[in-house]
């Protein structure tokens, strides 16, 4: 270690700056996916993804009750299972409360929690309790797979469709009528409650994938290496498929007239923040996906009507966002709108 | 929830107290060990331990440096693999931190952590870095056993002999003499250098987990339910036998002459003090196994010197240190003396 990087503090490299440096104690295999592949023996992969909760920085109690809290969390490492095709085979909860936590609201914390997992038929399989200052909520989710059947983000190939599972920018609306009841005037009840919905109790997309594989295996892909790459849109649409794409070396265009969205934006958002929120929202746990077009048109085919081809793999490595309806002048997305916890 | 349960606080239920609440929200099968057993495929178990380590909590910069932390908490968690009889695939480590932390405590930290694992053939396979008021570290560990290979505490059978498989009171010695320096004036450099060790860099006992199956294999118990009973001794010695009594609906005498000690606590320590650090010390992370006698011998023979027979499973349910010397007078064990938490 030079004196240079001795001083140096963890704000000052940020989470991002700071994942690198540790990536050196890793073996490099593993690096660069939403979750490691570990393989116990031949024909077998077990994924395996951790997340770290802090009170006050990944929820709060305005946002966030502890129900909702449990479920997010279980959630979202659900969702990075199966954005590597995984399934589930169970997470582990480590927790550290202050004294002072109602016993109730760990209870809610945990009934959040087994709720979410329940609907994909796992469980909490482990779990640790400790006196800590803050709140924290510490997540390992485990999950199996088929070697030939892991979807990387590396694998992105110039011609591939790109596909989403789902609407984007739902969770950041959600999350914006929590913290400004004033926007809700504007909207339906029914509109207002499936946004806020979308944001406290999103879900994985574990379902897609008996269909893809389905689909692979009627194209004979089954025994070779996937044809699929993509990672899930937690930090956003536009975050994900420049996260491909550098992870593949390559380059996209969005669509910008096929995202699609919830259908409540219309006339309650202006056009940039529809951009906005579809685009850097995070939170939608959506799967992004990259594939050959004709699997990729049977696969959107067989989800319902919000799953979509948003654009497609080009070579060079900038992500263009085009809009063929000219509304909007052609634009390079880029990650700087991104989150960075360390401040 | 009844109102009672509501108005209940972390504090006031304890450590021990939240995860009986919590085992409610788990699977009945996989509560009770030191780690939970999962079965992905048949003929395969997987094992997983989790632990969360805060800050003052479970360190501290006085006794701990950044390095021995990462060890540490590496080393306990491989330990609660072997305790089950799995051997590691590999460990995720989430680290919480606060921002004006520096980045080379955190690389020492993993260095630490990495060091330990390679003794093992393992390494960090995920994590996850986020920002914290207080320093946590939760690690996660896979292992893989063969299913009747499993070693459980619920196993212990009234006849068994209890074997250890090294020293107990060393790292609690160590943590004392690194508390209190002026200890350090009645004992050579070389053995307070060695017990300092003992607490600063423990070894998870993996490695006799290939003598045990060739033992068991010999008398031809491979393909039977595991003979093997047990637990690690990480929170004393105490405390592992009591709990694998417990779980087993047994009780156990304890022979006080036959509990190997290190050699420097002879004219160092009062008998009073050895008992202490040997039943209740903690942290010397020895493997506390309950076999059939015969196998027991073999087992203890083919280990080093300090590995011994240090009692015998009864029925009842008490406890019993007993000493063929009479020089102490019997006594029955209880928890009391173990470490809760929450204050």
């Amino acid at each position: 270690m030079n004196s240079e990087l001795s001083s140096l503090r963890v704000q000052d490299v940020g989470e991002q700056g700071l994942l690198k440096i540790l990536h050196d104690y890793c073996p490099p295999e593993i690096i660069g996916d939403d979750a490691a592949v570990i393989s116990p023996q031949p024909g077998q992969s077990l994924v395996v993804t951790t997340d770290v909760l802090i009170d006050n920085v990944h929820f709060s109690e305005i946002t966030t009750s502890a129900e909702d809290a449990g479920w997010r969390a279980a959630a979202a490492n659900l969702s990075d299972l199966a954005a590597m095709g995984a399934s589930p085979l169970g997470i582990t909860v480590g927790l550290g409360l202050p004294g002072s936590v109602c016993v109730s609201w760990v209870e809610r914390l945990y009934r959040g929690i087994t709720d979410c997992l329940q609907q994909y038929n796992t469980s909490i399989v482990g779990g640790d309790v400790v006196r800590s200052p803050v709140i924290t909520v510490a997540i390992t989710a485990i999950g199996q797979a088929y070697p030939h059947r892991i979807i990387r983000r590396n694998q992105a190939k110039v011609g591939d469709a790109i596909v989403v599972t789902g609407v984007h920018g739902a969770s950041r609306a959600g999350l914006e009528l929590l913290v400004h009841p004033e926007l809700q005037t504007s909207l339906s009840e029914e509109d207002t409650k499936a946004l806020i919905r979308a944001h406290q109790r999103p879900r994985p997309r574990l379902d897609v994938l008996p269909i893809l594989w389905q689909i692979l295996e009627s194209h004979a892909f089954s025994t070779k290496l996937s044809p699929v790459a993509g990672m899930d849109s937690s930090d956003g649409l536009a975050d994900a498929v420049i996260q491909i794409c550098r992870a593949s070396g390559v380059g996209a265009v969005i669509e910008y007239t096929q995202i699609p969205f919830p259908k409540a934006f219309q006339g309650w958002l202006t056009n940039e923040q529809i951009l906005e929120y579809t685009l850097y929202g995070g939170e939608d746990f959506e799967l992004v996906l990259c594939l050959p077009k004709q699997l990729a048109e049977q696969f959107v085919q067989q989800l319902d009507k919000n799953a979509r081809i948003v654009g497609r793999i080009t070579e060079g490595s900038t992500v263009l966002l085009h809009d063929e309806s000219k509304k909007i002048l052609d634009k390079v997305l880029s990650l700087n709108r991104g989150f960075q916890h360390f401040g």
